[in-house]
């Protein structure tokens, strides 16, 4: 019976499919990595928004295309149709658009968002997941809050102490207008446009062969569209296409290379340029951007193979089987139960999921990319027509910059804004038998420890070895213990160990000291160890 | 046509009803107060656990009894059935019983929790709001985690500088003990316990009635009631107690009486004694408590009439009528369709919403309080049978301490931890027709700004008239602006001047340095400023 009631208790014992809890290590990293990006995001004053989690329905509806699907709905159990949200972007236009008297806003949002896609979770991609946003509204001179956010972007990564990354950059109208001088069809814009999307993943004659095959395009236009966008570099590649008179003849392409020039002196002024690659085959798969767009690429993140935090098996160490099971199974469908209202592949996804692929239309973070973003100008006015509030933003893939910053970690990188989540102190009780456990007077020094703004711990039993509790001092990475003992006690002195000490060392074995000096010499110990 | 539009779109311009967006001022204090609570967490060692927003649907259920009518369902779009957290207890108890190799844990959480309750705005009820746990589990000495999480709660609104709050102290065995001693019958317990609590909101010859009429207990035994549940004090009332011979024959209340006494003196240790009220009325609502239960009541929860940051309305100033009306209609229907599905009151919520009561059942937050917890050592075992995880924690109810703190601001309170969201420096240009705007170098001005890790912050237009941007620096409390000029920056010269500065000061005006000087006179200002 108890038997019974135990397996039946276990097949539920687990989180939902494509989530996880967060704790220890990965949440100490979170913090951390949070608190570097939050401080940059002060000193180019933007100033954090928290929407709800869910919105209307109605809201959500008809802003991510094909992705809709992926909009996790709520049952209707009377009252509004609400949905959890899908990115940052959208309840961030819907606050401006309820907020019609602001002429510009700098925001900025950190939280989870919710795509009830198939989870991959040796690749990160989670149905919750930690996204970052910060995003610039309102009309200001051409390409200034576009050069602002890519510098913010670069002052993030500077702040988390990456190297070794790159800040794709295009821009809508210049990938539009060469679409058109090579003779793309009107009709057939934003489908060439996704084929060319994929050229970091495929070979050029594989994407050409796409848009042949599949997408009816003559091989010549194909062909001349190949002369453009396999070209990347920097202000050179901008040279080069400012000399290409049947460029500089369309409009879009023309408008957009101006642009393209601006932002590239007012990057360099930020000092960011060195960062850039000018890259023609970058398209992004969002409909809703119209001018810049970026996606920053990072050596790490295609070297790394399992990121390790974003998995729940490797979060969850001490996790029942059953559990740890039903959630790797990430390629499993969706409907165990054969309902049709499952998840469907993307049509770009008909390949096996465990090809190293990924989804290069998420609005967030493009193929192995770590942060994404572009300039959006219309998307506040399908709030509120008549609106005129321009944006630019970008958005910040924090899981994966977790999974990224932890396998450097684990290579044996240190991170100096990454601190230990250490215990300054740890107290200890040490007598023979008929000993208290000298509980109060432990209680006592905690309360002293603490309000002395020190982080300290004590064994919640009333006795224990003293192994026991070295070993429990030594889980905490405490690097002073404190013992207290009877004999000490009766002479109102109290003994300091500082923990690791080598063989032979005057104090090894710990220092006596008076009660009311005890904190004191802790804090000496502490400082004399941060130096 | 457009008119048409536009009144469709404003209908749907809104967030969902009972939950707001947190911004401005609102989302400094939120950061402040969780930054003071985070740094006492940390001193009491515990760690963050960061569950996802959605459980299992099985995980939830049948653990908030006739509260589980509040729980947000999501859709089933295939797949596992899952609900919206309700509170952290359930999800931290689901989190430990997944981890059975842990002997102790001690975590914190801070998010966001679901009630799909009827909103009272005014009351700061919503549907989406911040809380804030700290648990411990895991076997102890008695009391010793008890006393712990209470000198816990002392600190943090130590840490939170507040003044004039009491801990409402009491056990569940010393409750149900009297019920017993008193002819309360076996099958009534519960109820009789669930009248009780009600005497902080009604006097007794209410309660009694209710008791009588309602709940058909003998006048005698209510009559009996009332010689204990009246009484409310410190070690005093525990010594009455214990000579109470009747009292300490029933083994629960004897139990309870004892553990008190243990508490109490732990208590002392903790410097805690004084913030607490040892009151027999003090019953909580929720089923699951097996000890000691607490709940933290101020004398600002009841003064303060409108908890500004709570309401939808005022923490967003510009919004649309439409949004506002029906995000303020809080007493409405909840069901505006005639579904039967929607929020049916709580009996004893039968009166009038307009009435100053609030929920007594609710787990996290009792009548008027603005933190509740206590034991509940049977919770992991519904999880894992046979565990041995007893537990005890406090819930921070965020919303309505923000509301409090603000409620006091506005009286003139200054707490030390609430800094204002301050840009340091703002930059200006200014000239006179032909004048470029100066944007490259101011660009390289917010640049150095910013390196020197100072808040900088400039207009993002290319030329605005000086006393347009002199409004800007005021609106972004800027106390130093950096004024560029043409002739000026000939001679490699900038302005920097301090605002504010009084009619006929020296430096009134502001005071040219040397451009590579800039950075460090802006400096000595904020230094001098901030001394």
């Amino acid at each position: 019976m108890a038997k019974e009631k135990k397996s039946k208790n276990k097949e539920t014992l687990k989180n939902p499919k494509g989530t996880r809890d967060w704790f220890g290590d990965d949440v100490v990293l979170l913090r951390a990595i949070r608190r570097q990006i939050e401080t940059v995001f002060e000193k180019y004053r933007a100033q954090e928004l928290d929407t709800p989690v869910f919105e209307l329905q109605e809201v959500l509806k008809g802003k991510y295309g094909e992705d809709s699907k992926l909009i996790y709905d709520l049952q209707d159990q009377g009252g509004e149709l609400l949905s959890l949200r899908y990115d940052m972007t959208v309840p961030f236009a819907r606050w401006l658009a309820m907020n019609p008297d602001m002429e510009t806003s700098k925001r900025y949002a950190i939280g989870k968002v919710y795509r009830r896609d198939q989870p991959a979770i040796s690749k990160g991609r989670m149905r919750e997941f930690w996204q970052c946003d910060i995003d610039f509204a309102g009309e200001t001179a051409p390409m200034f809050n576009d050069s602002e956010i890519i510098s913010c972007v670069v002052k993030i990564f500077e702040a988390l102490e990456w190297t070794g990354y790159t800040i794709k950059l295009n821009d809508r109208r210049i990938l539009d207008g060469l679409f058109e001088v090579c003779g793309v069809p009107e009709d057939k814009l934003r489908t060439i446009s996704s084929a060319v999307d994929k050229l970091d993943k495929l070979p050029w004659e594989e994407v050409k062969k796409e848009m042949v095959e599949q997408k009816g395009l003559d091989e010549s236009v194909a062909d001349k569209i190949r002369t453009y966008v396999t070209r990347k570099g920097g202000k050179e590649l901008l040279e080069e296409l400012q000399k290409d008179e049947a460029l500089m003849n369309n409009p879009k392409a023309k408008k957009g290379i101006e642009e393209m020039e601006l932002l590239m002196r007012y990057l360099q002024r930020w000092k960011a340029l060195d960062k850039i690659s000018f890259d023609l085959s970058l398209a992004r798969g969002l409909d809703y951007y119209t001018g810049v767009i970026y996606e920053v690429v990072t050596e790490g993140s295609a070297g790394v193979k399992a990121p390790a935090p974003a998995t729940v098996e490797d979060s969850t160490p001490p996790m029942p089987p059953v559990a740890s099971t039903e959630s790797a199974s990430s390629d499993a469908p969706v409907t165990s139960n054969g309902s049709t209202n499952g998840v469907p592949r993307r049509p770009k996804e008909k390949k096996k999921a465990s090809e190293d692929e990924d989804r290069s239309d998420d609005p967030t973070v493009g193929v192995g990319s770590v942060a994404a973003g572009g300039r959006y100008d219309n998307l506040v006015e399908r709030f509120r027509p008549g609106a005129n509030m321009p944006c630019v933003g970008v958005s910040f893939g924090i899981d994966r910059i977790i999974a990224i910053t932890k396998a450097r970690m684990a290579k044996g990188e240190r991170f100096s804004y990454i601190k230990p989540n250490r215990t300054d102190a740890y107290i200890m009780a040490f007598g023979g038998s008929g000993f208290s456990g000298m509980f109060e007077e432990r209680i006592d020094i905690l309360a002293a420890l603490r309000e002395a703004g020190l982080r300290a711990e004590t064994f919640s039993k009333q006795k224990a070895k003293l192994q026991k509790q070295f070993q429990l001092a030594d889980r905490a990475a405490a690097p002073v213990a404190v013992i207290l003992g009877e004999d000490e006690q009766a002479r109102g002195e109290v003994k300091v160990k500082q923990m690791g000490l080598p063989d032979g060392h005057p104090e090894k074995d710990g220092v006596l000291v008076k009660a009311e000096e005890l904190v004191a010499k802790v804090q000496a110990v502490l400082e004399k160890l941060d130096k």
